[in-house]
């Protein structure tokens, strides 16, 4: 940490909450991610930032695919506990919820899923302890109407904590 | 576009409102940015997305320095309009508006922001109309208690429009 910067300013930027889930030879996983945006419109492109140690960051390197879906509002602890607490490395997240397979192959939970997307990887750049992977949107598909949740509201009204793989993880105030 | 896709998908993706600015050789700009991220915790980065358009984008391209300030739910029409919808290089924005320069010398705005940082380039990524700017944060103040401004109360409530340069721009439901 550099202590003469007020880490409470990074608090105050605004985020959704999302499983990223990717495929590679028939190994599947998913994470809650909450770096997630849009980059461009045309062609439609999306970036995901995923720490270098998860599971989901290997399986995107080698496949080049992800998938994104868009948590809505109703999301329990349990769910989110499962997709943000646990190592796919341990655990098969996906034997745990619904998903479909998407145009690419890749996994797409449909659990608690306002909207889905798939992705293939057009660029990557390495951040340090995290990778930004920017990918072209290949298929977006709702799913259902409702509030998407936002990490605020995880925050204020679930009292969800920020895992420490997370890019806004901070030590002093997790 | 591409038709097959659901581009509503991508309105359920949660966004706050932020100006960037930065500064090169006594020229100073900003604009109104909504992909703006953290993108890792050691060391803290941040990342914009910003349109090889905007006059900005040329400063920060050349003085590898950015300002965000964080806008509180308080910031009007009148002001998001002038960062969002003109060109710097036609009116000089930050004339009309309070502003300090940082220990980078980038000038950060100050009205209606609840914080404001400001970072060294460390990297970016060519995303096509887009540039992803990642950034080392030199600087970090609080400046006031609030609600960040979020995409979503801008277009709900302010009834905001998504700025053609913008990233999330859909020339179906601007």
């Amino acid at each position: 940490m550099k202590d003469d910067l007020d880490y409470k300013v990074f608090q105050e930027v605004s985020y959704g909450l999302y499983v990223v889930t990717s495929v590679f030879e028939g190994r599947m996983n998913g994470q809650i991610v909450n770096t997630v945006l849009q980059v461009t419109s045309d062609p439609p492109r999306f970036a995901v930032i995923i720490n270098r140690n998860n599971f989901t960051h290997d399986l995107i390197q080698k496949s080049s695919l992800f998938g994104i879906s868009i948590l809505s509002q109703e999301a329990p602890m349990t769910f989110i506990g499962l997709f943000g607490f646990r190592s796919g490395r341990d655990v098969d997240k996906l034997s745990k919820v619904n998903w479909v397979a998407g145009k690419t192959g890749c996994p797409l939970v449909t659990d608690y899923a306002l909207g889905v997307m798939e992705a293939r990887v057009f660029a990557t750049l390495d951040a340090g302890t995290h990778t930004i992977f920017v990918g072209d949107v290949v298929d977006a598909k709702h799913l259902a109407d409702g509030r998407p949740m936002t990490y605020e509201y995880y925050h204020r009204h679930l009292k969800g904590k920020t895992a420490k793989n997370a890019p806004t993880y901070n030590p002093s105030a997790s």
